[in-house]
């Protein structure tokens, strides 16, 4: 499908990540609203047009960005927040949250894993950013659906399916209405800063929730 | 604390309103993205300068705009959009929720007019766009939170605590992981556009969250 020699490819591959990169640790440290493009280049090393010839927006390579992470290939150190095992926000690797056959125990864990993930600058400023422009441009919106969100979107229900099979939740329940009720609060929380995101919120939402889904009495 | 004289101060006061119903209008005919300071001037009928003397950016005006609307302020027709009574979202000059008894059905009537509400482009383009600033700004979250997501919330609030009087709710129920619990999935359903936001979902989300706070057997 390409024309590039071997070398010529690699060398597009490198300035791609090295692109991605640079646009996701600015975003953490400057903020979307004032991250640029001329600034990405500079710190990637490449020209302004060579970004502009493969991303029409400063929020289509954050965009793409989020998504090599989602996909485990940002270098060391970059995007590497989430210490907590079963972490299953974005920048997670693991291919299924935790089973133990614990589900509440399971489900705090990972949504204080998440938790942890929005407090950390280097989530929260390039998240806030990438948010933004999902809010704003349904093309994005519908890209970030099908791309960034239904994997993750996916591992959770699998977890909840689990459960239902378990005969922990109740056989009716709608896995994505579950999986909202139970992330819906945290994100809108940390979007709208209403109150303090803490840990012992992601608990309260879990309980509660697990409550609401149980099988009927 | 003015040296106005009455005239000026109630020009003053039709030029303010002028404005902000300006800035409402075009937020949501345009979107707040290519909403300018020049557009809600020329569309208020003054000059430029007499919105910098005021506010400091658009943001700002915006903001001011749904104070207004909250306050039962803006003209006739703008932001008139909820029909459904109990309305309790953005727009709603009501000084409470419905109280009939039944908590799952007034629930279920504020959630789904709060649906109809974001569905509607006059409040959809200028929420997202308010709701943007607030992401990025924490001084301006700090001013929301206050002035305009407190009232309402204290409102919620005010008909969970009720209904947990008169035994409908756990006794150790905490009211504000109640309301998010309700409210934070229409929320980022709507934000992040990851699945269609309907009645349905409105009613599945009430039902499972009263379970989930429901006293205990």
């Amino acid at each position: 499908m390409t024309t590039k020699t071997p070398n010529a490819a690699r060398r597009s591959e490198a300035s791609r990540r090295a692109i991605l990169t640079a646009a996701f640790e600015l975003a953490g440290e400057i903020g979307y609203a004032k991250l640029t493009i001329e600034a990405i280049a500079a710190r990637a090393g490449v020209g302004k047009q060579t970004i502009y010839r493969w991303w029409p927006s400063k929020g289509a390579v954050l965009f793409d960005a989020f998504l090599m992470l989602s996909e485990g290939q940002l270098p060391a150190g970059v995007g590497d927040g989430g210490e907590a095992e079963g972490e299953a926000a974005v920048g997670d690797t693991a291919a299924a949250l935790p089973d133990t056959g614990d589900l509440e125990a399971d489900l705090k864990a990972v949504l204080r894993a998440t938790v942890a993930e929005l407090a950390d600058p280097r989530y929260d400023l390039p998240l806030r950013g990438l948010t933004s422009e999902i809010m704003h441009d349904a093309d994005l919106a519908a890209l970030y659906a099908e791309r960034l969100h239904e994997p993750v979107q996916e591992m959770k229900r699998t977890r909840l399916r689990a459960a239902r099979a378990a005969g922990q939740l109740d056989p009716d329940v709608d896995l994505d209405v579950a999986v909202e009720l139970m992330w819906g609060p945290v994100l809108s929380r940390w979007l709208m800063r209403t109150a303090p995101l803490t840990e012992e919120f992601a608990d309260s939402v879990v309980e509660a929730a697990l409550r609401g889904l149980a099988p009927k009495a």
